[in-house]
């Protein structure tokens, strides 16, 4: 990979805004910004100004000034991507944003790919792989749990608890593979002893993160919660209570949009994807049983169901209603099911103590005046196994990242049944070079320019 | 207008980027971010820090880390407000960007308002009200004209000429109205023949920015140019084939979308709209006949023509494109009118010839090929009249400010009558107390905050 160019890129959102920044990278970065640049104060030079500050001028272009702008100058290696870096903020118009970085690829700057600013901020060595990995995952994040995850995951948490076992490894690796050297004198520089000790805890680290997998994916993604209901028991209603409860405040943001949330809800910080479904009425009509086998299709895939229907319908003929939940639970019955009875609002007291009394484990909800939202929520949250999360325990989130501490829990148990079957060295130091690879793999140790290029590929340009 | 609080909002574009930047400002905007900000390298605070400095560091919400984050400080007065600014360079990620906007409001912060920035920098003096009307129209400006015009007006251009001619006026005026003191001794302060020269230099530039108008209007809306053809003449191809003249190097841009330059295309600097027309055949079909109709409102709207025709087709019948040809020219005798023979590869050398020799000032075009696109586009430049636009001169945009033109120039001319008819002091010190108020208008020495609140609702959030 050449990485001698000075690269450019909006880094902002494209559209027009109130400003724009535009990044330069690399060891010409000042110098171009500096020849384009006029000060507003004095005939001052970018290039003799320290790094991390900031100068307000005019961007020219031959004669034409092209706009007022604030320059930031990062000098290597104190800089994002460790090599000269300079930031233009210019005003948010999509004409201006085009005619600086124009002006700049004119000067030999080259567009920059997607994730190359943070691509070469890890090949210098400013993040490990999983760091950079970790930025991407961060600018994705949309709810407090994933971006918890990943905050944690950029500022080395995962990485390093890797590295350090990787060091202490390849220490071990390292004596036994002297230990060749000396074959014929049959030597053991390598306690195995403490070589075990140190194989079990590497065994439980690495349980521990493949496990976390599946609460990782499950709050990277979102937890999918499968509604079912027929028309009108009030399925939006509902989803509108819990999104006021969660995201009032939201909406007071300027430039927020309700589009995208319509089926995904954030609640105590942890993304929900709440799943229409059409109910499971019995019924002989063709069309409909269509209706019901997908129903049953998409409880599937979820990992919660919500059974929904209207109390107030329903109390003539709960019976129906007992039979539509053994169903679900008979079909289901390692699947978390909660039954919600909507529309309380309309019962009256003995209706609602037969409601009770008839329907194990009902609980009651009226979407409209909001009552029995809260305990829902709870409900929600409770079903999901945040104890890691709230522990603030490392969670592996990434795919990659499992792949590769799956094949190292794997070399790591051959290493382990050698010791124990008392293997010899030169075949135990195989083992444990491929556990090494493994590790390398996710820190970033280990890579090759395929794998980058498919990690970077994802990343926004600018970034 | 209260302004002693603190304000926040995001000031790039809302959505997924690279990065995203949180601007404060306001008399705590330093020792609000300070509270919440970990620097990476030291326990160094904000306060303490010199203007135009950032600082890499956490925003951290009591034990939570929310982001790592670039922070730029800009002390009062030099800053864009003339307040303490703060910039906050945060990842992009639209959950960090509320979870750092919302925890400065729960820090006393208030959410800024559409323009407020910069109503607090004409507040304070940073830029006059035209000066801070041009940053709107800076970020809006979608052509290489409309930028100019703005970039000007932005620089002062436009509003210093305007506070010098005041000046003078004003000197005058307190003369005039010194002369009023001395009533009874028959005084003349004020140089009657010196004054009568003032009057007419401010009546020729009054009368050169308010014709400037008509053409600073054309090139901040664009300039709407009818089409006039039928079905399958190739007025897309013909669009495509300007485009790409034109554009090609826009589309390496990431976050360039085509969708919106469909019908307005940028031709030398200048935004043209084409408007696409059904045509004017002679039919007796009474749908058709509306459609004739809607063709000649359409031209009517248009401040250019371009009727365009298959010469493959039409050279059997020339008669009949003579013909349309002369209804349109009947109808608008005064409007450019520009007539293109498309596809004219397929003509042989003869036919070619023919059409030439039968209709008068043809152009020749072939979309396909990209013969001719070139002449087209210089025969609308030339259509244009851009020459106050090449010259550098001063051209007028804003409604607002033609109308405080034109009354200005009124009460000059009421002023130059007075002069003329030997008015007395008085009165004519009435005449210039308006001219003065109206040139206040401009520039913002006269407001009230109707005005202020009216202009600054047009602005985004953030700037």
């Amino acid at each position: 990979m050449i990485q001698n160019d000075t690269i450019v890129a909006l880094a902002t959102p494209s559209g027009a805004g109130a400003i724009a920044i535009i990044r330069l990278s690399g060891n010409k970065a000042i110098s171009m910004v500096s020849d384009c640049f006029q000060s507003v104060t004095s005939k001052k030079q970018l290039s003799q100004q320290k790094t991390h500050t900031i100068h307000l001028g005019h961007i020219v272009d031959r004669q034409k000034t092209i706009d007022e702008v604030l320059v930031s100058i990062f000098k290597n290696p104190h800089s994002y991507t460790g090599e000269d870096v300079v930031e233009i903020s210019c005003h948010g118009s999509p004409y201006i944003q085009q005619e600086i970085i124009q002006l700049f690829l004119r000067k030999g700057c080259r567009m920059a790919d997607a994730g190359e600013f943070t691509l070469r901020a890890f090949l210098n060595g400013k993040l490990d792989l999983s760091q950079a990995e970790a930025v991407a995952d961060l600018i994705a994040s949309d709810n407090e749990a994933s971006h918890q995850i990943a905050m944690q995951q950029m500022r080395g948490g995962f990485s390093s608890e890797i590295a350090k076992l990787r060091e202490e490894l390849l220490n071990f690796a390292s004596l036994i593979e002297l230990e060749l050297d000396f074959a014929e004198e049959d030597v053991e520089f390598a306690d195995r002893t403490q070589f075990k000790v140190l194989i079990d805890r590497i065994t439980f680290v690495l349980k521990r993160l493949i496990d976390s997998f599946a609460v990782g994916n499950v709050i990277k993604n979102g937890i999918p919660v499968a509604i079912v209901g027929e028309p009108n028991v009030g399925k939006s209603t509902l989803l509108n209570a819990l999104l006021n409860e969660e995201r009032a405040i939201v909406s007071e943001i300027a430039g927020t949009t309700r589009d995208t949330i319509e089926d995904e809800i954030s609640i105590g910080g942890i993304g929900f994807r709440f799943i229409d479904t059409a109910g499971i009425r019995e019924t002989q009509d063709v069309v409909e049983s269509i209706g019901i086998k997908k129903t049953f299709e998409k409880i599937e895939q979820s990992q919660v169901t919500i059974y929904l229907f209207d109390s107030f319908k329903g109390i003539s003929n709960l019976k129906a209603i007992k039979l539509e939940i053994e169903k679900i639970k008979n079909k289901y019955p390692q699947k978390p099911l909660l039954i919600i009875a909507n529309k309380i609002d309309k019962l009256d007291d003995v209706q609602l103590a037969e409601l009770q009394n008839q329907i194990d484990g009902v609980q009651l909800l009226s979407a409209k005046t909001g009552f029995g939202v809260e305990q829902l929520t709870n409900s929600l949250l409770n079903l999901i196994n945040t104890g890691a999360l709230r522990n603030n325990e490392t969670i592996v989130t990434n795919t990659r990242h499992y792949d590769a501490l799956l094949k190292a829990f794997e070399e790591i148990q051959k290493v382990k049944h050698g010791l124990e079957s008392g293997l010899s060295g030169d075949l135990m130091a195989i083992d444990i070079r491929q556990a090494l690879y493994h590790f390398g793999e996710i820190t970033g140790e280990i890579t090759n320019d395929d794998l980058l290029g498919n990690i970077f590929a994802n990343f926004c340009i600018g970034k």
